[in-house]
């Protein structure tokens, strides 16, 4: 278990210990002797010949915890079961609930939410199937669903593994959006039955978002389900990165005072999510933008392995600019990386126009750090949260939710990722933006109502919203 | 919709109202002369020619909530949009909610429960999966599944419909056993894709309740995931009223003096729940079991359509007799009804042992009403609330899965079930148990700890529970 953790904080200590051969003193002088400051004590479990306890400790930092640990791991007749600091302790029996509205205090209150009652409410659904939206909790619940193969930095780890990375998501689309979310792993990878499944769940929710599926399998999941469902579908990695980066290039261009439509874009990382900000930013009206991957600039005419590759050659890159990243960056004004640490280099930054924007938002490493851009761009955001201009999903889904799930859209179109791009942005006044502050922070109040009204207008005007709208 | 309601009671009217054709003085009036008095008047909708209010109503009854919906029809200019009562005002918007345990109020709580700080948890239980019930929602949370094919009363309503019997489900199994349940209604009714969907979702669950599935398809689905799955899996509608059946009659036959080993059972529905209660009464020792389904007494030799009533045939009636009810319930100690209203007649009754015990158990009309029965029979239960001695699912499944959580039973066992049964029985009192008295009420405050209790015990004794066992 990684044991880095914040400086000053607290861990716990299980610890299995045999009476006969050492007694809690020692442990405990152990601890102190290695920096440790003892808190509490619970006996977790109490035997003939061990016992069981839980040892909660501070420490000033990760280094300390280690020697902790090693302190007592060194005596005879201890066992470290268990290290657990505080990011663990705040996990342990998972991080949401499912909760009643209404308390069932009496049998009347049963006979209204259970049976016999309830089958009125069933009948009346059954004769009107869309008054699901107005009696059931499908107006408000969304399944957060991943198979768990490209879990955050992790890779492919499964869906035991992801399950807290979805939890995490169902708290913010709650704290946020007040979005009933239910995080729902896969056991399976296989696209077909990712496709059947989340088809026969469906009933039960608003909304689907998918999370964390790999590239390129993500594509044809989300496009099915888009088409086959009649609730909105939304694959987060993609769009939200998307909606969210463009956001904030919205205002760094308003800062350096150019225009979207003229500025040349250079693209490296042309997965899921790279491909998503390219047809947003296409949606939004660039027109000179070339995506770079291992083997250089994509430009049409050249036959790719991977259908979306083709695609996206075939739709940027309108001077056919050839080469490595190094060619085509010369004059660029802004770039975007999706892609990995290290893939842009002092020596790029200096070949981009005056003024350069550079989103560098591999993750957790960004493709340069913002300590040696700095005196080389004018703007610089990256997907960390320990920099300035963080790209964060955040800023979008729990919004963009609240929206589709309050007008019952039937889609998500592109004219609604717009618009949430804008809401964004809008959420920093002319006064507030400046180098440092291009992109709302996501505890920003305002920012998710702003998001949700954008997306209804941009929802009805776009004739995927079925809720029949309040007259002015 | 139907317009059925308790006395005394609340009701809302949205009506839209045209302004040049009536003033809002005249509806109050037709209200008031219609026998409704007006508590509570708002608008929801206000345009240039209509106007949509919602008018709250307080009325006597079911007759005067029509009356009052007459008298406003009857006006020119106004139109009844709807009519909703408390059972249905209770629910709008849903009934259940998804809700953070901790809220996240600052970055650094942000960095804990989602990234980057839960990749050192999705990397724990990468490395060893069974850390998910530690620091999952997995440990807590139940599918309650249902293809909308068998619910309650009204039969093949879909998962639309069905969805609101799923949320007042989950509110009893967070009421009564803090289990956060999560309604899942599926698109499909074919056995195949439903087992591959469970399937597929089983990984953020830690247990599978089965709801209103209809026979015979309900037998293969559950029998399919219970040898499929890893995690518990228990159709209710089957199990959990023969659970609850087997504790009535426990305690029924306490009182009269007999034993269930000797005593001559007579069933009529030979469906999912009259199997299921078969089953668990051979498990519990009966041995004298007779089925009667609309040809008469299931017989050994001959040959059903059913494989299930050839199975049946088989395993009962061990002196094979033969004939309709009539003739098989002569000298009859006991009488299950899961069949219809009006199966078992008066003369029936004079034809059973003295001491007869009859649950009719057939809803929302028992086999034979409590009154026409009273002075024929020693002890009558049945699945209503409005009668004593009511078999109800809810004193079962709540603690059953509290307990197979509790220990992470990989399933549910026969010997669990007999252990939940005795439980159940087990909170009526030798001093409380009488004719009126032999199942504890659903709100009995101890009944799903005993139960829970119970099964735990049972699942260790027959080796599924995998949570390793405090030491004494």
């Amino acid at each position: 278990m990684a044991l880095s953790i914040g400086s000053g904080t607290t861990i716990v200590l299980r610890l299995e210990i045999d009476h006969k051969h050492t007694a809690f003193g020692h442990i405990a002088a152990a601890i102190s002797d290695a920096g440790g400051d003892i808190v509490a004590i619970d006996v977790s479990r109490s035997g003939r010949h061990t016992t069981t306890r839980d040892i909660t400790v501070n420490v000033q930092d990760s280094q300390e915890t280690e020697q902790v640990v090693r302190a007592v791991e060194r005596l005879s007749g201890v066992q470290v079961v268990n290290v657990s600091d505080q990011t663990f302790l705040l996990h342990l029996g998972g991080k949401i609930e499912m909760t009643s509205k209404v308390s069932i205090k009496n049998r009347d209150d049963l006979s209204r939410v259970y049976t016999p009652g309830v089958a009125r409410i069933c009948q009346a659904i059954h004769e009107r199937p869309e008054r699901a939206y107005t009696l059931t909790v499908k107006r408000n619940m969304v399944a957060v669903v991943s198979d768990g193969s490209a879990v955050l930095g992790l890779g492919n780890i499964g869906p035991l593994a992801a399950m807290p990375v979805m939890e995490g998501k169902a708290m913010l689309f709650k704290q946020f959006a007040g979005v009933d979310a239910v995080p729902i792993c896969l056991s399976t990878q296989d696209p077909e039955e990712i496709i059947k499944t989340v088809k026969a769940i469906a009933p039960s929710f608003g909304g689907i978002n998918l999370e964390d599926i790999s590239s390129p399998r993500c594509f044809e999941i989300e496009q099915r389900l888009v088409e086959e469902l009649d609730i909105p579908v939304f694959h987060d990695d993609q769009h939200g990165t998307a909606v969210v980066m463009l956001a904030g290039l919205y205002n760094a261009l308003k800062l350096v005072g150019k225009k979207l439509e003229t500025v040349k874009i250079v693209f490296t990382g042309i997965g899921a999510a790279g491909i998503a900000c390219t047809k947003i930013l296409l949606a939004a009206g660039a027109r000179h933008i070339i995506g770079v991957d291992k083997q250089g600039a994509l430009v049409r005419g050249n036959e790719y392995d991977h259908p979306a590759w083709n695609w996206y050659a075939n739709h940027t890159n309108p001077q056919a600019e050839t080469g490595r990243l190094r060619d085509v960056i010369a004059g660029a004004d802004v770039f975007i990386g999706v892609s990995g640490p290290g893939v842009l280099s002092q020596d790029d930054l200096r070949l981009m126009s005056p003024n350069a924007i550079v989103f560098a938002m591999a993750n957790p490493s960004p493709e340069i750090m913002p300590e040696e851009a700095e005196n080389l761009v004018r703007v610089m955001a990256t997907g960390r949260s320990d920099y300035p201009n963080q790209i964060n999903n955040v800023l979008c889904f729990p919004g963009l939710f609240r929206g589709v799930l309050d007008c019952r859209a039937s889609r998500i179109t592109e004219e609604m990722k717009l618009a949430a791009a804008k809401a964004i942005a809008s959420a920093v006044s002319e006064d507030e933006l400046n180098e440092q502050y291009i992109i709302p922070s996501v505890f920003h109040p305002d920012v998710a109502e702003r998001v949700k009204e954008a997306v209804i207008e941009a929802a009805y005007a776009t004739g995927v919203a079925r809720r029949r709208r309040e007259q002015p």
